[in-house]
């Protein structure tokens, strides 16, 4: 119960192949109590309300990319929780080139921009939102989930790189306004590729996800190991981790080629 | 003359203190011919004429941040030049909300996302386009100019740190486009704060020029010192270097902590 | 209770200041069973019967420089154990260099040798030898500490910088072999500096942990900080993290420039 | 001629497939003139007596791990060009372990400590000699060449992961002190798997060549290019690089996956 008597806001649990999901339960299995959100047009097909029901919390939509929803998603938060809020989950990413099939080198920079507002500014929107509310505890934890292509590149996650060099250049630029100014630690996760409902829609998903698992020691980091991942990230045990971007992907940031490969 | 009979265009000449200016000269010392080109708006209160006379280029006026003019700027280069072009420096930054004071933790993000457009967006924009225009010769050379906030902290640095992050990881993403298909290289070279009229523009800019200074040991790099690295990264000595973010920086960057700063 | 029925071997509990001491308390205090080593020269200045005697392990001293004594240890521990180990702490250091005072520039290369074995080769020499005995179990963690030295520059630390690159290189190298095989993970926690007896006696000592946690937004990571995430990463919440360089540093590692050394 | 004047002490040219061979040729042509070593073994098998002819320079030949060797190389090279050094390559490694075939998880430490001397140490040795004999010049150039195993691991490249490591970290340690005493800056370049004799004797060597050649998008660097690379490091082009480990491998190092790869 490394969690006990915590609060926390979890995104982005669409279904149970979810990261995000995972989180919810794990945190509640460890002791925590959270409230789901998630952006309302990923409600409408999710089935969050399960989770909801399942982990005995709240639902509260919130469209990540609106100030207006976020404050009123952190203020209800608090309100549901008689108090601030100890850890933060932020797990939203979507590119809409990719969806649309628009090659890199032939963009389209409306759709940039809304590629970065939703899987990037959003986590800034958020801390921005909860520092002015004063919505977090000191010694608090936000974590954000990335990937790899923000240090090296994956050609078909495209624009998502620039998404999450831009997510992961906030984590630490809020991590050191939040941390001198509160104790409040922020880092993200670089996770292995996952087999959610999401990473499965991007193109050469499968190719990259056996490339990745075959490259790593331990082969690729499951949404379950993720989840436990994350929560030692917002327990009392990680309390001088901040400002870091953590590999959790089986040891393949570290290999520069695996004999596995080539066999 | 390490650039004979090469071909660049470069953005953001300012005034005979931009790194960009430095460039230029090197650059036609070295036997290249250039074009030269600025926002209409930094234009009008820049020198850039008088550069243009000194090293005999045109001047062709583009807003990075606008398609057309990014296709116009390259058309009329090649047809100045009478063919393709070996290399381009990008040199382009600016934050609105640093410039109308705004704090980290409370950003207009309607600035923000200028900011980005202007600072980091323009280098796809332009390498998008000369891409459709087929206006790169085989193994040549992209540069960008970028800055060691987009690993670090630098708090007065504020969006330009993100801003920067997007930038390099736009060269990297790119890079391997034009790697794979042409033999281009692009590369970001990351310089040691410089007495520009940009760069004393930024809150807290003397403090950081001075600990940078003390924190390296060959102290910081000038623009000119800037001007002859870009000039090798466009030569031909150079043509296997790719997606690289190149410190120019006197040792900042692997300094842990330099007595001196201490004494 | 998060190491609940684990065994480990603890290296370097010199006195009650000792990261690994505390490493030691947390251990027991979250249910592991432990085995303390030293180099017998430690242990006669040091106070390790008391930790032995409040945790109710055994001693079982090793020169981790000899192999003879590091099978010794291993084969003696799986004998207590009645089994395999589960985790392992790796935290030896010492220059002689450093201790005779000499300056990196003029070192002398037999003690610089005496350096790297005693700090660095011993962690492939302890890994080799449980590998030979096969004294791991699967999924089983192996932690050395280190320090950002390996990655930047700090002259006070001399030779130490090189054998903390040597220890960390070795960290990922074994924990290929070792992942691919058992799924075993291996990772270096780096560290604030840490008031401990060896770190006082490193010269500008207190001058850099000043600077350091200064430059830190949440400050220097104590000792009982640093034990806490050895903890997590002995337990199976951490289970896919390995090859990996984790700094537990407050932040120190992500900041370019903290005002508050400036005013 | 980038080099006019100059003058060098290049180790390592084995035969006409050795990068230190191109270096030498092609810092002949830029207008140095150099000074030829390597170790009396090296010479005997190899052919460096064509390439002093060709490129008109003494062989002096040097034990690395030998400081009186090293003190004699420096003396007789400082007489011979009647002043001070301007820029020296270090190109030397060799793995006992490897050669004897010995397994990563059964290595002989006399054999490891050898590979360290002969491949990292003689890089320390080599600057403090020339230190002590106030050999070089005021913004000299110090390059040694590496492997990008320093930093991932490439399982048959074995314990010259961590000997490439301590490479670079005296190179940042050695660089700061250097560069604050008399300007001169040090370098390493990591190079992409090169087609050498020495290269060529690791064992999968072909199989690690093919896949950084399909993995980078320029194709593996060749000796020739390498050799153009470290002429502008020797050049005053780049007084301002220093303590930098740079990249020179087609964009290998910036790559998480190539499709070319899995076609």
């Amino acid at each position: 119960m490394i969690l006990k008597g915590k609060k926390g806001i979890i995104f982005g649990a669409l279904d149970n192949q979810s990261i995000a999901w995972k989180v919810a339960e794990h945190c509640v299995k460890e002791g925590a109590s959270i409230v789901l959100t998630n952006a309302p047009v990923a409600m409408r097909m999710g089935e969050i309300n399960g989770l909801a029901e399942k982990t005995n919390s709240p639902v509260i939509p919130a469209d990540a990319t609106s100030l207006e929803d976020l404050e009123n998603l952190v203020t209800k938060s608090m309100e549901h929780f008689g108090g601030k809020i100890d850890f933060v989950l932020h797990s939203i990413g979507m590119s809409v080139n990719v969806r649309k099939g628009k090659a890199y080198t032939d963009l389209n920079y409306e759709w940039m921009q809304k590629t970065f507002d939703v899987s990037a500014v959003s986590f800034h929107k958020l801390m921005q939102t909860m520092w002015k509310l004063d919505a977090i505890n000191d010694w608090g934890s936000v974590v954000a989930l990335t990937y790899i292509a923000a240090q090296r590149v994956f050609p078909d996650y495209s624009e998502m790189a620039e998404s999450k060099a831009l997510l992961e250049s906030i984590a630490r630029s809020f991590g050191y306004h939040y941390g001198t100014a509160k104790n409040v630690r922020v880092n993200t996760i670089s996770q292995s590729p996952t087999m959610t409902t999401a990473g499965q829609g991007v193109k050469g998903f499968t190719d990259f996800y056996g490339y990745a698992d075959k490259m790593s020691p331990l082969g690729n980091a499951s949404a379950d190991a993720c989840a436990d991942y994350c929560t030692v990230l917002f327990s009392d045990y990680t309390r001088y981790v901040t400002m870091q971007n953590l590999y959790h992907d089986g040891g393949f940031s570290t290999m520069g080629m695996n004999p596995a490969l080539i066999q």
